[in-house]
């Protein structure tokens, strides 16, 4: 676990710089007509996609859902996370190429299927660990079942062995008899043991199998929905920075346009201070960009983290269970072969029925007399 | 069976020669010393044993059992069966020696443990048949209630087998476990088919055959006390000429006694005349001698043939029941089999369970966004 994580961090390392490289490369075309051109197709479309979504989002009455806003052309936001405009999109290779990998393909958010609300990817991945445990679970029930018909069939297989039906059968025969009636109270002890097996490999370990799983779950819950609430809060931040350095930026421009109509020491002053004003609220948005930014790879980083140990333990969960059905099918294997193995004396004894043997034993016991009646002579 | 009693009747007819030849062999004795001393010791025994089973008799309070007279020196009778006195007793072959034959071993009659009566030796084998036949339902009944534990195991298995636990388990691993859950359906279905292959191959067979059973047991039964009721008949009036004509010879004795005293015409006319009773008194008693040796022979073959009959039944019952118990593993085994083989394609899907596929397919369907989020640059 440690050593995955570790594996995962660097990994994270190695991905945030692969994530840094995808802006510079967007932000480094310094041709101007290919720049203006996509600025241009950029507006339109975003315009488009922000009008489609604005509808979208109304008709849901899902307001923090899917909301987009547009802080640079290049960029789109879903609930407070910067992705790259669509349009625009660099390619993005995956991080695990081929391997279908958790940390790959849940970094939107989505509609609740269930609600009006949405959840994040995080989320979803969440509650697929959740139904695992849950039919987990369930098959450790289907087990108890499996358990209980089997002590109840031995229950009664081991009742009627007991039973004196033609017990008084003698002879060869009779033991025969004896031992095919034998036979079903073995047969019971071969399906208790299969039930107490079945208890003791294969229902137990699947309910006892990672037990902080739920608090485990919790945690990582808990400490993804703070990252975003953070993200949340540092793009309000944002947000409201960018609004300061426009209405700055508005001032001076007044101020500016004021100095054209009437030169004067005032505004010459005013709009010293303007520019003064704009410049700071030009670095506030700086810092707060920068803040957002350092959220948003911390955020990144522990969702890379935390979908691969769930995937780890999505591994480890299907691996546990298929070995427990194999123990399963092992032991109705072994069911079968003790139970062929309870018929062997019976056989053997049934092959020793001789009816000759018996009527010597039974006339041995039972004889009146062997001495013939004869006539009468005078 | 046509077979078997004209072999039995072939046998009788032996058999009966060799009854005969009994009789004459020990009559034909003619060594005066030998027969004199063999009749003083025979007297001297007989009274013993004479004596022994009056007291014996009279302590079992059982009147017609075990009665014994001395009708000649040289026999015994039992009931009105007469056999060579135990002392006297000459060689007797076993009618068919190292077969412990039903036929060897019945002839005398038995006190009954159950009652204070006695019962015959064919009563005793009819008993064994009886209580053969009720093995033989009781064997039925016992495969019956197996058949019900088997069915409510089918239906248990089957039932939860439908119980939708863990239904939404995806992927391969959902596949097998779906495989898992059918195979559970698979056992019920062999182990019904186990039921009702035992109850049309084993209950069915076990109760049905030897469908006129208990009515041959009563025709036999009623033709074997019938001819023992004749010889009880018959055995009454050689006692009763018997005393006919030694009061005829005591009453010759008497008046040949008077004529020596007397001589008169009067008493030699009555000597003759009581001479010619007497006579006549000994031709009864030839005659009823005879007629009870009749009955006595038609007995003696008829509990030959019967008792060769019920010992055929009883072999036929011990090899019918051997084996359709045989049938019963047999069917255990199949059962065995096919329930191995229910596991087979549960034990294939779980060999393809292959977590990698399976988050693809899970990711392909649930992912929410695999676009990474980028930095806000200004």
């Amino acid at each position: 676990m440690a050593g995955q994580l570790e594996m995962s961090s660097s990994l994270c390392c190695d991905l945030r710089a692969a994530k840094m490289r995808v802006l510079p490369k967007q932000q480094s075309a310094d041709n101007l007509e290919y720049q203006s051109r996509t600025v241009c197709v950029c507006v339109c479309v975003c315009v488009c996609v922000f009008l489609f979504l604005f509808f979208l989002t109304a008709s849901l009455n899902c307001p923090p859902c899917g909301a987009v806003s547009l802080p640079l052309l290049s960029l789109s936001q879903i609930n407070c996370v910067t992705f790259p405009s669509p349009v625009c999109m660099p390619e993005q290779q995956l991080l695990k190429p081929n391997e279908w990998s958790y940390c790959d393909y849940f970094w939107t958010d989505k509609k609740d299927p269930q609600g009006n609300g949405c959840i994040t990817g995080f989320e979803v991945l969440l509650q697929k660990q959740l139904k695992g445990k849950q039919m987990q679970k369930e098959m450790a029930e289907f087990i108890r079942e499996r358990i209980k018909i089997e002590e109840e069939y031995a229950k009664n297989l081991s009742k009627l062995s007991q039973i004196p039906l033609a017990g008084q059968e003698e002879g060869t025969l009779g033991e025969a008899w004896a031992q095919l009636k034998k036979s079903l109270a073995d047969e019971a002890e071969v399906h208790l043991k299969f039930s107490s097996k079945l208890q003791s490999e294969v229902e137990k370990p699947l309910l006892t199998f990672r037990e902080n799983f739920k608090k485990d779950m919790k945690r990582f819950d808990h400490h993804i929905a703070d990252l975003r609430k953070q993200l949340v809060g540092r793009y309000a931040a944002v947000e409201k920075a960018r609004k300061a350095l426009a209405d700055r930026q508005k001032e001076l421009e007044l101020k500016t346009q004021q100095l054209e109509i009437k030169l004067s020491n005032k505004i010459e002053e005013d709009i010293k201070k303007a520019r003064r004003k704009s410049t700071q609220a030009g670095d506030d948005l700086m810092r707060c960009v920068d803040l957002y930014n350092q959220s948003q790879s911390k955020w990144f980083e522990e969702m890379v983290t935390t979908s691969l140990e769930l995937e780890r333990l999505e591994v480890e969960r299907v691996e546990m269970i298929r070995q427990h059905l194999c123990q399963y099918t092992t032991l109705r294997h072994e069911t079968d072969m003790f139970n062929q193995s309870t018929m062997e004396p019976v056989d053997q004894l049934l092959q020793c029925v001789d009816p000759a043997r018996d009527r010597e034993l039974w006339v041995l016991e039972n004889k009146t007399g062997e001495t013939r009646p004869v006539d009468i002579e005078i």
